[in-house]
């Protein structure tokens, strides 16, 4: 019997028994108190349904037909966390059709399973106090011309109370074909946040959380080049505008995970005038750093005295660790203070809520100071 | 050429070219330069394939393979506005493989294609100052012990300036198998409240919306009775300390859909004392409506006095018609003030989107007078 505080935004899935509902399709995803997860669909004329699944490197599971025309296949025990998956019913990629936890995309879409841990989890909603996430609609300039983005903002807790309180502000990026969503509904970076905060582990900051593809997704075009125009013309005024954000440099970092980690990269170490920490996660990383970037690797000691924080962090079975590995060594060869933090791992959720509890306790120690 | 502010969440989508992308999906939907649709989906190995509209009344199209196994329809010209649809392959209903605007639901999920409209509709973003939809999380006491559960919160554009006014609110409910983020994500009510605000037709308001479902969606028990606890025990509460809001029932309105609607009126109805407007769109009504609220309507006097409106709407092609018109005759046989209006339309976000513009401009009129 679990008496955690749980986030039952749609209580139906998690709650429900495992029983044939009114629809007459089956319950999925099940998840059972060993954390194995049974999942079903009901599709009687198939002729071959499987599982797609993020939590291993070979990612498909055949699934079995019953009966009734219900497949099922029964994974795991599976870590504590968020795990996202397919079906595939005779080629066609779908949602799982009664699973409510939808992970939105920018092109398709996947469904959730939330594996319950045992409460002490960073990203678990516990008791704590729990700040806001919010949609702001920022218009865009020049970038973007005629166009409105949603951004998602976290604020803090207690960020209603002092009025007089400035807060550092971290920009938080997601991976390519997900949405400005992806770290708040996935990848749980607010309540994340809020222990980190309760646990005094964190400073109080706010999140913002962009779209981060600024031209249409698998299009032609430049996106790091246009999402950079619209963070630094549009985003960046309107939340110094719209929240009560520190000044200066030192009060900025720019986080994020594999695409969203390239962006961070590409546009922190440009503008190391506007950001201070910079972190990437199983992150792309452009092809040409070390001559795109060769004035910061040629001058340790400047860059070592402007970058307070640079987080490299990447799992060992993720396709793009050799990618961070090198950029590592790139890094210490050229004397660059940072932070390597290879981890087991894939190239999912699992990992990149580790690593946002990972780095937000090392940004903005010296900010004020 | 459109030149409007259009909100590009997800701009993948929207500008995608009707090409054949990597992965071998077509484009779908397709929305034509007249309003007409097309739907696709590839799924070479299927008998059967129909799509399932909201936009209709009955609501099932027939779609037809080509030699490449894609799977289409091109139906309306549809009206401006959101419509919701589903795939039903070979017996599983699914929401779009490829069309990343999501309908999330209590359970299953379906797809959104939103047909734009000559720039002038409310719900469009246009160039008017903004609002934020933000997301409130409320720890239950009672009602659900130990869940935390995440509220959306629409604060009008202005809200952080003017640090001494007080906001009337707009309790705001969603339909059946819908998701606190429905009025939002599909209704756009933020959009609407921010133009009927820009036009000064609606008074500044803060809108809350709720997660309807207190119980799990098609389980056992009385939602509304525990809906009805949270709402008035956990939500009200935070929200009263969250946001500046105007004290007192004249501050408070009480407005939902379809299932939402019901919830509206018997909480509403139930609790003059808090609320003095209520509004039921779509509505599901008690069946002992008569007899529930008898007290009320055998008392014009006292009840007029407390009820600054009570707006009744409903499409007359939707099969909730006829239990509206039989509430407005009751409510005239009793002498009770309230607006009924009856419009073409069935039941779906098409009404609820001008029905809320319609009523948003009646409420508060006479608050701080």
């Amino acid at each position: 019997m679990r008496t955690l505080g749980i986030v039952c935004l749609l209580a139906a899935a998690a709650a429900a028994p495992a029983q044939t509902p009114k629809n007459n399709s089956p319950t999925s995803p099940e998840t059972h108190p060993d954390r194995k997860v049974t999942f079903r669909v009901r599709a009687p004329k198939a002729t071959e349904v499987t599982l797609t699944a993020d939590w291993q490197a070979n990612g498909v599971q055949t699934m079995t037909k019953d009966d009734a025309g219900v497949w099922s296949v029964t994974v795991g025990p599976l870590e504590p966390g968020a795990a996202i998956y397919n079906f595939n019913i005779d080629g066609v990629a779908v949602p799982d059709p009664v699973n409510p936890r939808i992970k939105l995309r920018a092109r398709t879409s996947a469904s959730i399973v939330e594996v319950p841990g045992d409460g002490t989890e960073l990203w678990n909603p516990g008791t704590v106090p729990h700040g806001r996430v919010e949609l702001v609609y920022v218009p865009s300039k020049a970038a973007l011309p005629g166009q409105t983005r949603e951004v998602r903002v976290y604020t803090p807790p207690g960020y209603d109370k002092d009025a007089a309180h400035k807060y550092p502000v971290l920009y938080l990026f997601h991976g390519s074909n997900d949405t400005a969503a992806g770290w708040t509904d996935v990848g749980r970076a607010n309540f994340i946040l809020d222990n980190l905060i309760a646990q005094k582990k964190a400073v109080p900051m706010v999140v913002v959380m962009p779209f981060g593809h600024a031209l249409p997704f698998g299009g032609p075009g430049d996106n790091t080049k246009v999402f950079e125009q619209f963070l630094l013309d549009d985003v960046m005024p309107t939340v110094e505008k719209t929240y009560r954000t520190a000044p200066g440099r030192e009060n900025r970092a720019i986080v994020g995970l594999s695409m969203g980690g390239g962006q961070a990269l590409t546009i922190g170490l440009s503008h190391l005038d506007l950001f201070s920490h910079v972190g990437a996660f199983s992150s792309a990383i452009p092809g040409d750093f070390s001559t795109r970037f060769k004035a910061l690797l040629d001058d340790p000691v400047g860059t070592n005295a402007k970058l307070k924080v640079l987080f490299i962090a990447c799992g060992k079975q993720d396709g793009a660790f050799a990618r961070s590995q090198q950029l590592d060594k790139t890094l210490t060869a050229h004397k660059i203070d940072h932070t390597f933090y290879p981890t087991e791992g894939l190239h999912n959720f699992a990992v990149w809520r580790q690593y946002l509890g990972q780095v937000a306790p090392m940004l903005f120690r010296d900010a004020g100071k």
